[in-house]
């Protein structure tokens, strides 16, 4: 492979990741990390298709070990010595909308595990790479580790007593990393995803709310490329994205 | 044991652990939880030399088995029947501060294993009879489940980032559950302790620092007792506790 | 007037300001302000039958030169060395629910008046007062400020925006304040309260939604009362109030 | 004037208004409004000679009438029938640095009457031609109001008690047109603007913090491009922007 630097990004499934992928395979060889590959297949046939670079690895982001062995598969490919120019983590765990009584501890665990273990792993795998990145041309945009969080990541709501926790982390880990790497040229951001996206499997909700009441899935990609663009000078650590129609 | 009421603390040793302990104890007998009997047993005594009831119970909250036990140990001394008036989260991971990518995934795991699921077992364990006696005699204080927040829980910081996530998801988890069952008459708060405690081990902290520049854990266990003694028409869900002169 | 330390309530008239009185006149000569006389006779009535002392001072708190007059009163109630032990400040304009194209100049002026520019002349006034007691006798109570916020201090909402702005500018003052007396020995706090207050003229709403849906504002007063017992060891800056079953 | 969409800028001064008014003029006709022609003259000459469109407007946006004038003054040049593709509301008081207990009222006012007053006049003048706009061709981007805060409209400082009112106002006012205006197509946001701008007259502020340690005006001014530039399936209300190694 001839480029120095390439994407990542977890949870590159249908929906935000797949449009994620796209976007940033316009500029890097993205390498999309699912737990099964029937996550990324399509979306890597469609980027190479359209003349970019994609690369699926199946991941079990959630330990230590699966992290691991996906990120050794990527050095294979891009060398020992490449930088990351950009890591998104937008894995996440289904909500388990459940009475705090019914919730068991594999609902709590499940919700960390993706958000809080997996941000963790993810984060220790990328910012080494990116630091690296932020160590040489300058004139490159800045490199970027973006968390997908969404709105119970800001409050926590009855039903939600194992996501919302999860998602307050994964909203902590990305402050904290963004204070310690900033100074050192890494750009760390969260995203405040509120709102349902507009993807098949949403197809039935809001029918009767107008045009735009879904989250596009290419827009918010935009946004991630545009925090992506930031200079050091510059950047946003967090930013909000919802429907113009959305009540909040 | 003939009340039919008591207090339970997680997180019942040297420090606010015991300041709580002590001051429940004035209305409830109280059962202090910590993982070590070490932790609490010099409390144990106080209380009882002072005419209060005390049982220390040797716990392992972060995890169900050892939360289980500890929870069959109390119903064993209260009855099958007994309800309960407080239940105090007041255990806490210390915090590691590394820089991040000094963290091992054991540091995360230690602050989330207390913040994270050991919050969530206690909960799940408090719950039921809390709700047990928000449906008894309503000239009681409402049954009241507080979480000791910090200002990890708020921000994140540079070379915190283990404990800070672990203090966010502790803080989302107090929201969702004050919004499940604050309707059904349990009153479910956080509490943000900003500043350092006034402990024979932070003697040397702050030393010029005047009068009150330390928390008096007296003072905090006052704060949580006002908190339980708040009537169903004016619930507090957060508030902050910090020394007159923190800069914050 | 033998006693040396007073509390003063700006926005005493019925509701809240009435049971604010009430439960500081169990210990302090209190004071209070209103535009109109109407506002507190009852009151100031009420807490003389019952022996405690309380006087009515008619004020336009939105003016620089009405606070000036009332202060003028107060201090020939209780001489040029009078302390100051609470200074309450509970007046609001009653929001201007109206589409932002609805509201006038005098709307939007209306709210800023009281929110904003009231208490900036109360703070003024009394400031000097409460730091005059914070060098006496330390066994007291530390002399505190409290402001009376509301939901609206934390979020804007669609038909607020007159409204909205002054309660953010009245809790910016409160923690600008705080940040710069608390060193100095003065407690000053913010209360949002959050939800709809048991009053004769709230009787129609909620009507049937259970017992303790609304606020009863003798409880109001006692958590004011409570911030004002916390000694400086360990200060509350802002905590919310709002009925059990208030969704938020 | 041939085009029927329109820019206009509030505080389009030296700085981040002139960055801003170069930005926009690159796709519309700017109005840029101060005080004193002397704040924009510069710009608008600099826009002119590279082919844009650009009209100084001198206009006091404090006071009702000001606005009023300086937009009969916008609608003489672009017709009654023009829209507002994206207004800008940069204008700020200079914060009064002082201690609570030396600010004068007119200090009080002074910032009020810009991010409180000014912004509320600002928003009525504009929102009916930004309503216009949204009422027209979709293909084109939302139309846009933006607001310029600060750290300070995120937390109250000592010795900042009269500028960090003004700053929370000005948010509480962009959250509410937000929550009104979006459903109607119009995006509104708020831009928290964190760290020192890099400006002839910062230069020697932080000169040893190595380069990027300032916020670069065109830096800001891509920021808001972007904002204006995102579709209404997925708007940001809120962002942050600061300089990498800034603390926060």
């Amino acid at each position: 492979m001839a480029t120095s630097r390439f994407a990542v990004i977890a949870g590159a499934g249908a929906g935000t990741g797949a449009a994620l992928a796209r976007r940033f395979a316009q500029k890097y060889p993205v390498f999309l990390l699912a737990r099964s590959s029937a996550s990324y297949d399509t979306t890597v046939e469609e980027i190479k298709s359209t003349g970019g670079q994609a690369y699926g690895v199946p991941a079990d982001i959630s330990s230590a070990q699966g992290v691991k062995m996906a990120f050794e598969e990527i050095e294979q490919k891009v060398g020992k010595d490449a930088s990351c120019a950009v890591a998104l983590f937008n894995a996440s765990a289904r909500p388990a909308w459940k009475p705090f009584l019914d919730l068991t501890e594999e609902d709590f665990d499940a919700s960390y595990a993706i958000s809080g273990k997996g941000a963790f792993h993810f984060s220790q795998a990328t910012i080494p790479l990116l630091l690296r990145a932020a160590k040489q041309d300058q004139s490159e945009h800045p490199p970027t580790l973006i968390f997908t969080g969404a709105t119970a990541a800001l409050r926590g709501s009855a039903n939600l007593a194992a996501f919302a926790p999860a998602k307050f982390a994964g909203r902590a880990l990305a402050q904290s990393l963004a204070r310690e790497f900033g100074p050192q040229g890494v750009h760390v951001a969260h995203v405040i995803v509120d709102g349902i996206i507009d993807l098949p499997g949403s197809k039935e909700l809001l029918k009767d709310a107008g045009p735009n009441a879904k989250l596009d899935p290419n827009a918010i990609a935009d946004s991630y490329w545009y925090l992506h663009s930031q200079p050091p000078s510059a950047f946003t650590q967090e930013l909000d994205l919802r429907p113009h129609s959305e009540k909040w």
